[in-house]
């Protein structure tokens, strides 16, 4: 094999800025403010139409409010100022380290459900029926968003979910999971999304090789998935095993991972795509942030195994207190990796929830209602980061080794006002004093 | 019973005009533009973002071409006119018989989805497992993408359906029906939405009282529907039935359907609510329009039954053909009524599609198809309007019999620029005429 390469990563960029007339922006405002009267009018209508419209203005005008207040903008256009000129940067607001994240993400969470809609209504044209390969359950609140959000999709597209495996050889009934695929005309294998392409964790890609081998004659699709590979062998072996399948598509959740399929796996026949996470397919829940009372100002959400990034390390042990933030203001926080809170009401003695769909929401539910709980999300989980957009709670996101989150955010959510990309806690901590500073983010 | 009144019925309203400065209006519309540009350099979400964001243009200056253009706006404000003032009028664009209808309504479609999953979220709370009371299957498109619209919202809650009946003693297994309910706590019974509670067709609702009689101890909730009552004694009659159950919901999809229930139905100890039609679970769909290809200049999608208006009566017959519009200009069209257009691909012999969801879905894409095949639709049918505007397909509507469609347009869709409401077919062909002399809408 030739031409291997390690995955480029993104690097964050800065726009050159461009001028605007000052008077006539402040107009724009006042104007704005009239048609959100406007709106109002229409009662029912109003309170999500007026919080979309709110969040254009955040996305339009992007650190509009960082070059009223900071003056930290530069112009690096030679023409020479107006007296009653103001800058206006183009740069992506989520890496402003001068300026703390605000609520909501309306508009980048609706395009990112209405691109996973209109790339698999192609994707999966025709298909009526599906068997997926990769289920499995654990109390990560990640994962189960994923599950659930998949089923959203597939009902979307009026697709019914029939058998599901993980292995050919353990916890499978292979013989049931052919039969349904035998049964049903218009049918496909799907292959859950996630970050499990990869050649760290060897387990799930090598399942799927054998799968494939075993349904040659049955179209393999893939939900979204980050795609990283380091050991040129496995690549390979990776590279043989999927391109002997004749009807097989990949689809990846980030530009790096998309780049990747596209220089390797598609030469071997494969289709490949790009689309957002499909956890995107809860859309937007600005409505569970509103009804969920808040129970500490600050949380933080850590992974705790190897691929935690040496500036996302803490000496915080989990659990709930207080901590005195770099402002001096002292804030209630609650630390924990959500994969280790056990979900409640599925698991009463005599009143075990036995649905996996139902098992799913109910972690799903609950990881939303941990970060609907928080008035501020410090997290380094790509799901803590994309579940807290669909939600819109001011957060800050810091890598994780595989550098999926910076990936995923680059290529999708970096012009999100309600999230600040830091190297490591200490800025995390630095920009949480900075939120708590604005009155109306302390109550 | 005492109290009993018909319904009373929206009409449109006129809003005043209010004026604003022309110069700095133009600056407005140029720092939108900028921002447009901005969004663009966002390679994968610009479509759909800036897509969204035009519609806000629209939206928030709902008559501002008109305005610009035909100069009929007047102003009602005793103050004088600035000379480089214009006047923006805020009446609902969609009563504005002076401009076309244009491509588009995001943003309302998007409020409404998200309504929808918000209420459902508290009105379903706990619920894990439903069957579904009303289930039919017939041609009607607008039928069809009601049941998957329910089962899309259903699947976002993370519910799964059962079983599904409509009559107590026919076409039914009550038995399994009842034992599904037992099997599972967290369980409930949801009755369909549309537009059958009402004492023209006196079948639906009787059908409940049986059921609702026969499951005491089970939550009954509602999808959303229309309420009509002229007559008190079937009116006496439901309320008697209805308000026998201890634990019913019921939800309008109207405004004047809510009214009616509140007024006659909370007072029975009924929980009563509001919400769009459960069609807007198939949310933003502009990508169906775009991929679409064009067949047909005009689509009439009319009803043919007793629901037809003395104004959407015409001599045109069903088929497809050439006509020509008030301003000459001669143009292909197709008049069907689609609950008589057979669904091609599930009835095929030997290959006949057997499950219930996908039987529908392949019923609304064809009714989505139909839509998105057209420049322009002229409709008399409620879902004709509804999932037209779904799509984002200029349109013009007119009432059917029962005043649905209005009531459900003056509750949530008057704000949309993609449909006009008109009195008959005449007007429906003026609107064409004045829609085909845009040179964009002729290609």
């Amino acid at each position: 094999m030739q031409g291997f390469q390690h995955p480029s990563f993104y690097e964050p960029q800065r726009r050159n800025v461009q001028r605007v007339d000052h008077s006539k922006g402040r107009e724009t405002v006042k104007m704005i403010a009239l048609n959100i009267g406007i709106l109002k009018q229409k009662k029912w209508l109003a309170a999500s139409a007026a919080g979309l419209f709110l969040f254009f203005l955040l996305l339009t005008f992007p650190s509009a409010p960082s070059s009223y207040t900071s003056g930290t903008s530069t112009s690096t256009s030679g023409s020479s100022r107006a007296d009653n000129a103001v800058e206006i940067s183009t740069k992506k607001i989520s890496y402003d380290k001068t300026t703390p994240p605000t609520v909501g993400c309306e508009s980048i969470v609706i395009a990112q459900q209405q691109l996973l809609i209109s790339e698999y209504t192609k994707i999966l044209k025709d298909i009526r029926y599906v068997n997926i390969w990769g289920y499995l359950e654990t109390e990560n609140k990640g994962d189960a968003a994923i599950w659930v959000a998949q089923q959203i999709l597939l009902n979307m597209l009026g697709i019914t979910t029939m058998e599901v495996c993980r292995y050919v050889d353990r916890d499978c009934d292979i013989e049931k999971f052919a039969g349904a695929l035998k049964e049903h005309e218009h049918s496909a294998i799907v292959i859950a999304g996630g970050g499990n392409t990869n050649d760290f964790y060897w387990d799930d890609v090598p399942s799927r090789f054998k799968m494939m081998a075993k349904f040659p004659d049955v179209p393999v699709r893939s939900f979204p998935q980050s795609i990283y590979f380091t050991k040129p062998d496995k690549l390979n072996q990776t590279l043989t095993n999927y391109g002997a399948h004749p009807d097989l598509q990949l689809c990846a959740r980030d530009r790096p991972s998309f780049d990747f399929l596209e220089e390797h796996f598609k030469p071997q026949g494969i289709d490949t795509r790009l689309t957002p996470d499909i956890a995107f397919m809860f859309g937007d829940r600005h409505d569970i942030r509103l009804n969920t009372p808040k129970k500490w100002d600050i949380l933080i959400l850590a992974r705790d195994d190897w691929e935690v990034t040496k500036g996302a390390e803490s000496e915080l042990k989990e659990g709930e207190g207080t901590l005195t933030l770099p402002t001096g203001r002292t804030v209630t926080y609650k630390k924990i990796d959500w994969k280790k809170i056990p979900t409640g009401g599925i698991n009463d003695e005599g009143h075990k929830e036995l649905g996996k769909n139902q098992r799913a929401y109910a972690k799903a539910m609950d990881g939303f209602a941990l970060l609907a709980s928080s008035r501020f999300v410090i997290t380094d989980r790509l799901h803590g980061h994309i579940m807290t957009t669909v939600l819109g709670v001011p957060h800050v996101l810091l890598d994780s080794k595989l550098k999926k989150n910076l990936n995923y955010h680059g290529t999708w959510t970096e012009e999100c006002g309600c999230v600040r990309v830091v190297d490591d806690m200490g800025e995390a901590m630095g920009m949480a004093g900075m939120f708590f500073e604005v009155a109306e983010n302390r109550a």
